[in-house]
């Protein structure tokens, strides 16, 4: 029969996390193309003793159906976190739980996105965001990334010109590029962006996995009315528990309830009760030094290693933090071309393409190290450089 | 600031569901308004275990991202259940894990609707559907339900005059009337929009929930290619852990996945595994059997208790499975104001209003019978009786 899909869903563009996941279950591929957390960094023994605990004790509540919100308690421990670490003043009815942060990318997308509506997004950005976005059919404007972050005359043009609905990015440790926002920049999109009504969306997954360990300050700092933060727990505690949150100013907070209640009513309880438990009677912040010092380790390697290939005029990122870098291309070389003669020789980069909404980013990698130990590193670099060798440059 | 909400979040019907959760966190209050399963029903020791293992053997997978469809295994015992129960020819390709059946009509929505595309629903009808639905801004059509469904004149003159997008249905212990389809209703759905390009969208949350526990033949018999089917674990073994899923033809399945991985990339995998160790190693229809038992015994002592109020007028519908029946006030009585009065004194029913689409189901309430023991059924509409004789009939 003839199914009459929407025309939103002629949008969406080609994904290539679906390729992603099959590529990454080939052993003998080492992968740089994904963007897992190391599953060996989960301390899966921690959530382990916390789910016996839940379900021991509070077993019936954590199995039943609970508030649209999410778990009060979780949200407590997030707000206060913002309080104490970025001196952001949340409270519990600032945070509401999703289940993992993209969902906040299609919950706000629905709630702010008319067809033909201007949003803003980097240049490059992230994919998962391209694709949930435009299923809402906005108007995508992306302003270049340079190493201090989204060039801010572009930006201000987008408010001023464009009244863009609001504008997605990552300051810190960006995906896919691993760059984050200059102190200057972060106070300047809040000083353009404040008091208009637009918005930025500022998509802190990353933030915790600063290698140093220290917090950059918020764009919300400069502009908190309009700014709404999504956060996550996916690349610090466990993806497959899928719990992120958003933080938003009050007015937003009803819509997002409606919204989200009609998605899928409530994010998994279990996990949002095991989840609080663990991150109260755990060493978080322990934790979390223990996955920076081995992904800054990793990434210091893969720099270097680059670094190495500098003849084949491969240039990089420098990151502080997360899980990512990208890589320019020698003159002429297709990531496309790369991804696939990668495959071939046993490793797998991603391309770039996937993260301009527009056309552009085939001459640009991403690399993930966060997901590879040291000698795989070192192995797939090899043959990396020898793909990279092997192909002819304009 | 002037945030600005998209126009589709001004089409979002006032919800009911958040003060329901309020209500029934009332101790003093009997509550059958809300719409949960029996929380000393769900087999915690079991789940538990379940949880104690999955985290033993396979934590570090379960813990870590997975693929947008759904853990394979349990798609492979939805499937196994379909072809075993219901004769339905299904794969696990036909399957797609969603965060509860909820997710479903989200996502549904997005693929199916245009804004100003015609969908049809049962009146009254799920409310939750209509919350979902409606943020697509589709133009609702309501075809009232009699005792055997949806009138089936109406139904044809919806899918060939109108060409709806989709019907949407709850062909076994409806939500909210506890009706069921007859078979020759099913078979006239089946036939009416078979060959068609409309779709039906058989939403079968309680099928399981049969007091005889007997499968009724689904209206996905009758016309396989224009039928999606919803299910849930959350009535059947626990809501707290968001598991339900999609059957659907295969067309339907990549436009499912593209919107699927937007939204939220995937569904919990933790519980995902939990769930297929739980099916395959507990006694799943013995714990059915003994859920139906005691939903069952409710129903017919709130119908009895219904009766012996019969000198007011009202009047009740006879479910033969699920969580929920509706009864018929007496004339002139409101059921919002019964809503209010029945607070005062005690006892929350569901006003029958946010069932319909458009106007009407104020002369109706929803009364649950699944969340409420013996002792509180017989106190609870002891009560309403009591409020109903002091409200004055028109």
């Amino acid at each position: 029969m003839d199914y009459r899909f929407a025309a939103r869903m002629r949008n969406a563009p080609e994904s290539f996390l679906k390729q992603l996941f099959a590529v990454s279950s080939d052993p003998s591929i080492i992968s740089f193309a994904g963007g897992l957390p190391d599953s060996k960094l989960i301390d899966v023994g921690g959530i382990k003793d916390s789910a016996a605990f839940i379900l021991e004790e509070e077993g019936r509540e954590a199995l039943q159906y609970t508030t649209t919100e999410g778990y009060l308690p979780l949200r407590e421990f997030i707000a206060e976190r913002y309080r104490k670490r970025l001196g952001i003043p949340a409270s519990s009815e600032n945070i509401r739980i999703v289940n993992g942060s993209q969902q906040c990318l299609d919950i706000i997308g629905k709630i702010f996105i008319e067809k033909n509506d201007p949003i803003g997004i980097e240049r490059p950005g992230y994919l998962g965001a391209i694709e949930a976005f435009s299923l809402y059919e906005p108007l995508i404007r992306s302003v270049d990334m340079n190493d201090s972050g989204p060039d801010t005359e572009s930006f201000a043009k987008l408010v001023s010109e464009e009244r863009i609905k609001f504008f997605y990015g990552i300051p810190n440790f960006q995906n896919p590029t691993g760059r984050s926002y200059s102190t200057d920049t972060r106070r300047k999109i809040g000083e353009i962006i404040g008091g208009t009504d637009s918005l930025f969306y500022e998509d802190d997954a990353f933030g915790e996995l600063a290698f140093d360990r220290k917090p950059r300050v918020p764009v919300n700092k400069f502009a908190p009315g309009n700014v709404i933060i999504g956060g996550s727990f996916s690349k610090t505690v466990a993806p497959g528990m899928r719990i992120g949150w958003i933080m938003a100013p009050p007015e937003i907070i009803p819509m997002f309830d409606t919204a989200k209640q009609a998605a899928d009513l409530h994010s998994n309880f279990l996990c949002q009760k095991i989840m609080n438990h663990y991150l109260r009677t755990s060493d978080y912040d322990g934790h979390l030094k223990r996955v920076v010092s081995v992904y800054g380790r990793n990434c210091r390697l893969m720099q270097d290693l680059l670094d190495d290939m500098a003849k084949t005029g491969i240039t990089h990122t420098s990151p502080e933090g997360g899980m990512f870098m990208t890589a320019k291309l020698p003159g002429g070389i297709s990531s496309m071309k790369l991804f696939e003669d990668g495959i071939r020789k046993g490793v797998a980069i991603l391309p770039g393409t996937p993260f301009y909404a527009g056309p552009g980013g085939d001459d640009m990698i991403r690399l993930n190290f966060s997901n590879t130990g040291e000698e795989n590193i070192k192995d797939g670099m090899a043959r990396l450089s020898g793909v990279l060798s092997d192909l002819p440059q304009v």
